[in-house]
C-alpha cells in the first residue's frame, strides 16, 4: 500500500486496519487508537513522525487590558515574555521536558526587547487601541499580524518541524476570545464570558458589562454573506494581535498536513478563525485540553470536539499543548512498535472455545 | 525548612506555599498543582523525584477464565507474557517511551517459562481453582501470592526507584475485580460487571449470571467484624494470585512512602484490599486513569478520587499508569524548576491600579 493508491480520508481507515492487528483487544487503546489514526489522516501515510516538535508561543498587548477585564496588570505580558526568554516560566520547563523547541513571537507587545535567539519581533503595532472607544486595529495592522504568523509557521515548517504546537501570552485575551467566540457562534456572550486568570464574581460581571459596551458601540453592518470578510472585520475590531496571528499560523501549518497541537480558549478560537478563513482546517488541528475557562468547554462541546486532558489548567503559554505531546507521541509509538497477533502467536478475541 | 520541622501533613501545605510563589496566576495549573502538593506529601519533602520509575506487572490465571466470563480464552493470559518478554505488548512500548523499567511477576500462571532477565518466577500455584466450585486458593497459596508481592515491592524499592507503576494481565480478572468490588463497598454485583476488554451485552449477562451463582456458592458467613480477616477470606474465596500481589505490594510501596502510580480496575480494587489490609495506604496512591470499564468509575467515584486521564482504555498492563508517569514528571518539573515572582520581576495579581 503506498501514498499514492490510498485517496483523501482512507489513511484513517488504513490506520484503524493496522490496529485491529496488534496484540490487544480491539479498541482496548481507546481514544489512542483514535488519536494515531488521526494523525496518520493529517500525514496522509502509515508512518507518521512527531519529531522534531516545536512551539510558537505568540504575544501582544491589547488595549483594553488596563480596564479591567483581566486580574493582572497589562504590564504582565511584557513581563512574561522576558520570563520566557530566561527561561523561567512554565512553558520554558515543559518544552525541556518534552524536547519540544519554543519560539517566541512578539507580535504587539507593549515594550522592546533586546534581540535573543528565541524571540522573533514581529510587532503589528504596540498593543491593540482600546476597544472601549475603537477598533482594535487597523487593516494594515491586521495584515501584519497575519503575516507575522504566517512566517512564524513558514519557518517552523521550513526546520522540518512535525508536530507544531500553539500558545499565546497577553493580558486581556481571555476577554477578547469571549467576544469573538460569541460573534463567530451566535452564543450570548454571557455564556462566553468567566473569570480568565483569576477574576472574582464581581469581577467577571464588571468584565461583561464593559464587554456588552464594546459590542454595543461596534454593532455597525457586518460584511455577513462573506465570511472571510465578516471574519477578517472582527478581527479588525476586537483583535488581537496574537489571536490574528495564530489563526495565520494555524492555517498555514495545517494546509501543509503538519499536526497542530492547540492549547486552551484563545487558541482554540483562533483555530474557529482560521477554519473560517480556510475552511477543512479544523480537522486537522488536534485539541490538547479543556481549559478551566468555562467557555472553552462550552465552544469545544459547540465544535463537537473532545480534548485529551481536562486538568484544570487556566495558563496559557501553551502548557496544556505540551502536557498532552507526549500522549500524541504514546499513540504514535504504539501504531509503530507493538507487535501483531500473528507475529506474537496470541489467540484474538472468540477463538476459545468457551466464548 | 527542613524535614523535622514539619510535621505529617504539612509538606502539602509547604508545597502549595511554594507553588503560589512560582511565575502563574494561582492556581493555574490546575490538578498539576494538587499532584505536585501530593508527591511532596507521600515522599515527605519539596525536592520530590520520581526517577527512576518502574513497572511491576503481576500475571495469573483464573479457573474462572474458560467458562465465559472473558472474550479471550484463558491461553492468552501465557501468550501475552510471552509477548511482554519479548517486547512487542503496549505495556513494552510505553515503558521504552517513558524510560520506565519493566519487571513482570508471574504469580500463578498456568504455563512454563524459561528464565528471562525481565520476568520474576514466583507462582502461587499454576492458576486459582474454578470458583464456581470451590476456594479459588488455598491460605498457603494465599500466603505465597501476598509474599510474592511484598518480594516485588521490595526489590524495586532496594533498586532506589523513586515512582512504582502497578499493571496486571489475567485473563478473567475483570470478573474477579467485580466480585471483590461488590463485596468490599457493598454496591450491587450488577453495577459492578461489564464487558471487560470486550464482551459483547448478552456475554455481559452470562458473566453476571455465573458470578451470582459464585456469590451464593459461597455465601456462608464471613468474619465481618475483622477487616483484615474479611479481606484475606475474600481473596481466597475468589482470588486472584495476581490481586493478591497486587495489594501486598502496593501497601509496601505506599509504607515506604514511594509514590505507587496505579493503572485501571483490578488494580484499583487492590489497592483498596491494601487500603483495608493497612489503612493510610490508599492516600499515598495516585490513581492515573479511569478505564472504559463502567465500574472503575463507579468505584473511584465511591472512593472519591479523580483520576488524572479519562481515556477511554481498557487494556491493563499498567498502560494507563504509563500515560500518566509524564504528568507526574511535568508536574515536579514545574514544581521545581519555574521562576519565582520575585525572582522573575514579574507582577502579582491585583497589584496593577485597575484591578
Amino acid at each position: 500500500m503506498t501514498d499514492a493508491t490510498l485517496s483523501t480520508g482512507s489513511w484513517r481507515k488504513a490506520a484503524y486496519a493496522r490496529l485491529d492487528q496488534l496484540t490487544k483487544p480491539q479498541g482496548s487503546l481507546g481514544r489512542l487508537e483514535a488519536l494515531a489514526a488521526e494523525i496518520c489522516e493529517i500525514q496522509q501515510t502509515l508512518q507518521p513522525v512527531l519529531d522534531p516538535a516545536c512551539l510558537l508561543l505568540f504575544a501582544a498587548d491589547h488595549g483594553l487590558a488596563n480596564d479591567g477585564v483581566s486580574a493582572y496588570p497589562r504590564a504582565v505580558t511584557a513581563q512574561m515574555v522576558l520570563n520566557f526568554l530566561r527561561g523561567g516560566a512554565a512553558a520554558n520547563v515543559l518544552s525541556a521536558q518534552t524536547g519540544c523547541t519554543l519560539r517566541i513571537i512578539d507580535v504587539g507587545v507593549d515594550a522592546d526587547f533586546a534581540p535573543h535567539p528565541q524571540l522573533t519581533q514581529s510587532k503589528a503595532a504596540r498593543g491593540t487601541a482600546s476597544i472601549l472607544h475603537a477598533d482594535a486595529m487597523t487593516a494594515e495592522e491586521l495584515h501584519r499580524a497575519l503575516a507575522a504568523g504566517r512566517d512564524a509557521a513558514q519557518q517552523a515548517l521550513g526546520a522540518g518541524h512535525r508536530v507544531v504546537l500553539f500558545g499565546e501570552m497577553g493580558i486581556g485575551n481571555t476577554a477578547i476570545s469571549s467576544l469573538l467566540m460569541s460573534e463567530l457562534t451566535g452564543l450570548p456572550l454571557a455564556a462566553c464570558v468567566g473569570p480568565g486568570t483569576g477574576l472574582d464574581p464581581a469581577g467577571v460581571a464588571r468584565k461583561l458589562a464593559m464587554l456588552e459596551r464594546v459590542r454595543q458601540r461596534s454593532s455597525e453592518v457586518m460584511p455577513q454573506n462573506d465570511v472571510a470578510a465578516h471574519t477578517m472585520t472582527l478581527l479588525q475590531r476586537y483583535g488581537g494581535f496574537e489571536i490574528a496571528a495564530l489563526a495565520a499560523a494555524i492555517g498555514a501549518v495545517a494546509a501543509s498536513r503538519t499536526v497542530a497541537l492547540l492549547d486552551g480558549f484563545a487558541v482554540t478560537v483562533a483555530a474557529l478563525i482560521a477554519e473560517r478563513l480556510q475552511p477543512g482546517t479544523l480537522g486537522r488541528c488536534i485539541v490538547s485540553h479543556c481549559s478551566a475557562e468555562p467557555a472553552h468547554r462550552l465552544l469545544l462541546d459547540h465544535l463537537r470536539i473532545e480534548p485529551l486532558l481536562s486538568l484544570g489548567l487556566r495558563l496559557g503559554e501553551g502548557s496544556g499543548a505540551l502536557l498532552a505531546l507526549p500522549l500524541l507521541r504514546s499513540s504514535v509509538a504504539l501504531f509503530r512498535d507493538m507487535a501483531t497477533f500473528s507475529s506474537a502467536g496470541v489467540s484474538t478475541a472468540s477463538q476459545g472455545t468457551n466464548e
